[in-house]
């Protein structure tokens, strides 16, 4: 099962280094870091793969918006270079390679540091991944942070370069919100996933009562804890941002973020009815497995409560003692038969009132 | 069963596209769509439906409130000349056309827009359905879209019409509030409907446990949580029209949208009365299973407890050791049946003095 | 039962009047309306019963206080005469007419617009019925609109006719705070008529358990949710009413509001702590249940476990076959019976070790 | 069991009195009321019994601090005597004689008004008795009125006499923060009698389930819900109190009272985690008894399972057919032990594969 | 088990003595009290044991930032010498040797008192325990109180020594960070540990249902609700220290408490997080052995059932009546077994249309 919520191994190593010391908190892993830059303005747009950070000092001061997007946080090195040279405080670059953020706005006289969590659903294990992206928005750059290679940012991209929308037109600030758009809309799939499988369990619910359903209850409550986790603080980060007075949002742009905030509430609600519903599916089911116990004990108790004062009739002439005047008598038998016909009678007929047959 | 929080299908294809593109995310109906134009002032009203949107375009500038009604909202291109002809923003669009949004209200410089959801009970399914309904507040005209043709909206129409009231002497902002308030009334017949099946279910509580009371049940708490997802919003929304210091709305106009404010607190309140009942209800109902239970148990454990140990002196007697003195003993039989008596007559003493019968 | 929430049945015909027309919402009861009219000031008091709602508009300028009391608000044509001529707003005639208002309070330009719940216990039905109570606080007159006639205030009469406490001396204000007061006060008599249900089902919960005690459960649970629904907003409306800086309310009667205030937190309170009571009542009793279904099952388990295997082995003996050894053994009749007692002995100590017995 | 929350029993002759006419509300106790008067500044200290209230008007105003603790609050005149002489509201008369208030603060322009509730264990009575105490802040005085006699302020008076700690040389409401502060403090030892308890019922989770266990556990959660009721209006209060910006609050003062309030903070924080862990007991206790349920259970069916073919087995070869062939067969009786054997063999290898035994 | 939230034993004594008197609340320790003093500015530093509390004065008025550790709070001479020489507050120095406090922050003219539980895991006992830490902010100096020696503050000696990072650059507002903030990161330890075993728990849960895994349950419960307790009021502490604009904690310090505030929301909801798992878990239990529960009577109820009318079966012709027609036939006796067979098909055949096998 996967580890949630658990810190990583490094944790250990990490107390007591001294604040704002940027030290890589995920799996390591050893693929090469990719920097990919997206330069442009109204009219020109540049997209290239670059290999040493150094390269791109020099859009710094351009007054065209440059996005560089960095997929692997695991090289402090490169995060120093970057930290150094963009004025970055240590904290925001302990922050960038600690995959283990909450989601959080931070307002620094130069930029603003966003944490973001996006989210994927994995098929074949069935469950939620997440991974952190950190976003550096400055006067007339975006740095994106992810910490393994992904494809979620090309339709930002391709707006980018065939020139859709109004994202050429605006400023950093705008591409900035495109991002984190377009992470947030992502958390629509995974609704919709999950959406599928409570309605798929709430269909099975009137069906046998058995311990893997219960399991399905149970990993869905799980997921809905772990998606709420991500998901809450998320809303207070955006309204956050909403509320800055930061130079570096303009106004037209709040509105686009103002537009997020309200998917993030959706997303929010939606995860709580899910949730409500998981609950009472849960109470349900118990609710279920009683009723059910009940028909079961039902049976036992009809047929045992009739056969057993029976079986004892039988028993008594089963005896073997010598004087049991009934034994001789012409029809005991049929005597004895018509008695446990009575007998059962009575019993059914309480059991009719009763209600249980 | 519906479907209820899923996004569409189309959502997959909608993520990644420009924001503010308008798309159609319901699902499409090949319907025509239809629009209705009212235009009054004290003294002239005209009503009249018009086939191409750009008839109402020279209602914009006329001093008489203009209120066009569109039934259908999946025609983008008749959103986008709305749009661009009255100054609409990109994402008002984009939300016009996309019914899964939360009621909301936006205020933009020259126009309010309202975001409200319509609810409806359907008889024959059992359930509620929800339509969404996106208004346009402008300095002198009034807009409405909805899903799909509706008569709901009809005794508006004829108060213009006959002249009723006070709309005919308000504005624009007016029209807007007795829009939202037949809407929130419409609430109040719904409630009605889940209110009768709420005390119909109490008063069969009594009677007896099946699963088919716990489908009401989970059915009724799964209903619940949907209003309430579509109600919570609601209140905040007009509260924030209610506060908004937009020149659109005019003093006395507020007045009457802290009214609609009121009801929907009501409508609040009711369905978390109701919802409480609900829980009440099946905390009551799993109690009565396991009284039942109890009770099926006890009429077991009766019977067999009383009947094994006679069957088992019966038992004994019925063996066929050669050397059995008790066996040749003149009133052993009846000092048998004496034994068992006794023997049953203990037992019942026992459970008497355990209250069990 | 009762009928709770579910709007009365006017409700459709309702929908879609122009909002602020006063239609009757409640019961239709054909009894006449009765009007009381008190006119006081610290010398002088006249109260008379009235026929026609136009004798008291003289009344409207006198420097005094005035007090009309209308029992019956089913007149459409009398409430609206008195908005017309005291200038009263549309709304609050509409909000006068229909009993499934909340308690809240609007504040106008020329008056205060209350709307109370009246509680009353009646004995028979042993529940809670609800009654509406809207008071107007003008300038130097109270209406006070009672659903039906009552002798609630009669206390409050008294001591306007015979000058006791500071109400002679004191203007509008002190009327209506005094009317608030006696409702508010009403809600500890029903409080202490269920605070007496609550103790008593408590002092009960450790007798036999049966329906008829979750009945009881059940019901206590449902009177509380109501009664939350009716205090509640109480809370808020006097709290609004207090903070509220309107020139009809003296400072020195804001501090009496303030005390009414305090006592609706008590009620608050007190309905929460016996809603939790009552809440681990229902858990107490379910629990209860499980003991004893437990207890049942031992005495069941016991029985069963020691006489079956007993009852195997007399049956083995009880075999016809014509070889069988044992049964030509001279003390193989007592030799069963001891291996009998050993199988029970067995079976004891072993339920003696688990604690069983 | 002790009445709760149950208004006294004039509480209907009570109704309909005017505002601010104080009545005796508890029960009456004859006993002779007792004055005490200390009268004390930094260099001179006087304590004595006085038997008149008129004794205590000249100390009005003195500028040395007076403190007037008064046992018994039964006496209207007496009661009447002090609000005349010392110019207290009618409101707070009344409020000091009926002893179901909240703890409250109320300011007004000569004094502050505190009630606070004392609460006390009763050992033999296995509960926590509640006493109201007020108290009556002004210039240099403080009035302070308990139910009935008791000893818990004796640590003030001593340190008043003896002159330790600041008190001497403090005014009026360092004498009344020493009064509050010694209540809350008794908080805490109610806390540990019930804490005591707490852990004992948790220690002996792990034994019997029996109703008594379950008496308790309900007993101990009707106590934390008392407590709840008593302690959270306190926290609110003591804030109001801090937060007053009243002449006759001292700032250095107000430091103490920011003290009390962290106790009381402590105090609720306390009972929360009490009242979660009685309810995860509850829970724990519940799931016991399913637990032990099961392995009833289980007992039941092995055995039963076991042992029902096998005497069906025997039931078979115990019928008088005259015809059967199986009866003369040679070793057929130590076939059937044979096929017995093997029948129990599989039903045991069943349940080893089910894990129940 | 270890004693929780019970005050210590003297908390009888302490009752009365004046507010603001220190005296040792803890278990009493006759451990000497270690006192360590670090002196640093950016070019020099001195650590140092000091015998003599005494020796720190001469420290007070330097300009170097001096950080006194003092391990031990038993000693109130000690600890009065230290408020007199820094101007203490009495009720600060009353806080620091009680070790019950809840963490805190309060403001005074010349420094800042803050009060912080360190926990650590008990790796022998598998439980959290919690240690006061008291720190006083001064102008240059910080006073650090711990109720015994502990070796969690050595990373931020060790950084001192060695001048890492900011720390010896930066005033005492740094140095009470660092320590706040090392604290803060051990409770992500504490997280791990815990973590660890939920998981563990979880992976176990569909295994067999057992006393065992409730008390682990139950345990874990037990730690998240002190847990909670512990680490709730810390959130509210750094927010107001954050909040707090003392002149003591610098513009450029208040980033990286703010840091501190971040972890410590974080620590919150994770333990938010395992609280819902575990409750999750505990239901998802409940539902397993109530699963089990039905299987096992089922079991039990299909044997019962097809059986117990066999045996009733073989008992009839197992009975001595002298007249019985069917004991003479040929074939009675195969008769019987097909008899036999039916009866037991007929049932299958039934449990088979009931889903039970």
């Amino acid at each position: 099962m996967k580890k949630i919520f658990r810190p990583t191994k490094k944790l250990k190593n990490k107390i007591g280094l001294p604040p704002g010391t940027p030290v890589y908190m995920g799996e390591r892993e050893e693929k090469k870091i990719k920097i990919t830059l997206i330069d442009y303005d109204e009219k020109n747009v540049i997209k290239k793969e670059i290999s040493r950070i150094e390269e791109c000092y020099l859009f710094k001061d351009k007054k065209s918006v440059t996005w560089i997007n960095i997929d692997g946080i695991h090289d402090a090195e490169l995060i120093k270079k970057v930290g150094k040279n963009f004025g970055l405080h240590p904290l925001t670059l302990e922050d960038i390679m600690n995959p283990r953020q909450r989601p959080k706005v931070e307002k620094f006289d130069d930029y603003i540091f966003i944490v973001l969590k996006m989210l994927s659903y994995e098929d074949e294990e069935e469950n939620v991944s997440e991974e952190q992206v950190s976003l550096i928005l400055g006067k007339n750059y975006v740095f994106s942070f992810q910490e393994k290679e992904g494809d979620i940012f090309n339709p930002v991209r391709d707006r980018i370069i065939n020139g859709l929308g109004r994202i050429r037109k605006s400023g950093s600030d705008y591409l900035a919100y495109s991002i984190t758009d377009i992470i947030v809309d992502n958390y629509f799939l995974i609704l919709e996933k999950l959406g599928d499988k409570v309605e798929q369990l709430e269909d099975s619910l009137t069906g046998e009562t058995n311990e893997n359903r219960l399991q399905q209850i149970h990993s869905l409550k799980r997921e809905m804890i772990r998606l709420r986790k991500s998901v809450w603080p998320l809303r207070e980060m955006i309204n956050s941002l909403e509320k800055s007075e930061s130079p570096l949002i303009e106004k037209p742009t709040l509105r686009f973020f103002r537009d997020v905030y309200d998917h993030t509430i959706q997303v929010i609600e939606t995860i709580e009815t899910y949730r409500d519903m998981i609950f009472s599916m849960h109470d349900t089911y118990l609710s279920a497995i009683s009723n059910r116990m009940n028909e079961v004990m039902k049976v036992l108790t009809i047929i045992a409560t009739i056969f057993i004062p029976l079986t004892f009739i039988a028993g008594i002439y089963g005896m073997n003692f010598e004087f049991m005047p009934e034994l001789k008598w012409r029809f005991a038998y049929f005597g004895v038969w018509g008695i446990m016909a009575a007998v059962a009678l009575v019993m059914i007929l309480y059991f009719k009132r009763k209600k249980w047959i």
